[in-house]
């Protein structure tokens, strides 16, 4: 029987029908179990849930009890476990995030990544759990589709990939986001530091540290959005 | 004695001392009551949150029970108790949410807009209740410094505002964020549609529909972050 997540666990959980067919679509060979419950409609998409489960050899169990243990949502009637997998950065631009700790923003981030073709994410421990339910619901199956990389530290990061143009985003940083020109040949680091510390003042020292202007009647953007508009900023190029 | 907020109410909350010190320093003058825990610290901060208080004639008083009836998060311990009110925009550049539906977003916007200086909002009908203590929280305060008005019909807004370049934005516009050319010298008006549903095809005969381009691999950016990214590109001239 399945338990509530663990972080020290090693499987995790798709909760919905959506965020299992990303699984399934995505990431099929780290899929054990789908179990579904008997509230599920038994329609077209129930069929081809069921297709793609038999295709990849995947277990189907109807269950009701589980759905209490693992889920919190009311209407959630299908869920996905999959073994928990490493993953490494290759060698494109990354979003590098120093000690993240709010799930629902790792979520978000994730999926803005995806959206803006950034693949690759390093996290600097300590940092949140990427496969944290929370964070692969947040992503609406996002996770699935890119790389994210554990680091012990930030300077464990940088040797490996100091070739890449640095870019940390600080409230002390004198380059403007707005007027910052992104040379194309060039790989890049954007790097953010945690929701409520940003980065030390080490940071200023390295790259180009960058600001996103705002207004005095507020301290700062939230997380997850100032990411979303320098991912914005730095790849609107590609896709204009 | 409290009950759990109700959309009917005429009362909201803010849960948190950080919220409440928004509420007393922006709008005192609608905060009826503030309730604290006999767990809050009685240190620099309780005395500034009293004097507060005090200066304003807001009734303060020590209870336990109110926080598990009004509060669902463990670690609050101050509640403000404030007056719902009436907000008119004025005629400056606007945010217009059509049939907004995520709380957690409309807060997160909210906060955004503030951010980015845009401080009216309109919110076409049926739309989130941004006095819902969700959405305050969400808002971190933010929503103590902006308009925001609710229309039956977006003809009700548009009859009033339609003076204004009008930028609907769709996944089915044709011009592009990034190309944009913003007039300084017009009100502007950004109009998103639900999370779910978008703008319905006819927003495409208002002023310049405007798409944010973003890779295949996801179907939309979230709501937040896409008002987000067009409230900064809208705005980057005036605080670079």
């Amino acid at each position: 029987m399945l338990k509530k997540y663990k972080k020290s666990d090693d499987i995790s959980y798709t909760l919905g029908t959506t965020l299992t067919f990303e699984l399934l679509h995505f990431k099929p060979e780290m899929c054990t179990t789908v179990y579904v419950h008997p509230n599920l409609n038994k329609d077209e998409t129930y069929n081809k849930l069921i297709d793609l489960c038999n295709k990849h050899n995947i277990n189907v169990i109807e269950n009701t009890k589980v759905f209490n243990i693992v889920s919190d949502k009311e209407n959630c009637y299908c869920i996905g476990v999959f073994k928990k997998y490493n993953m490494t950065l290759s060698d494109n631009n990354h979003l590098v995030l120093v000690n993240p700790s709010d799930m629902g923003n790792l979520g978000t981030i994730i999926r803005s990544c995806l959206g803006f073709s950034i693949k690759n994410i390093a996290i600097i421990a300590p940092g949140c759990d990427a496969f944290n339910p929370k964070v692969v619901r947040g992503s609406m199956g996002a996770i699935f589709k890119v790389n994210i990389e554990y680091f012990d530290s930030f300077e464990a990061y940088y040797n490996k990939f100091n070739h890449h143009k640095m870019y940390p985003l600080m409230l002390k940083a004198k380059t403007s986001l707005g007027n910052l020109d992104v040379n194309k040949e060039e790989k890049f680091s954007i790097i953010f530091g945690n929701e409520a510390t940003g980065l030390p003042d080490s940071f200023l020292n390295i790259g180009t540290p960058v600001i996103i202007n705002h207004s005095k009647d507020i301290d700062s953007l939230n997380l997850g959005i100032a990411c979303s508009i320098t991912l914005y900023e730095f790849t609107k190029k590609y896709f204009n």
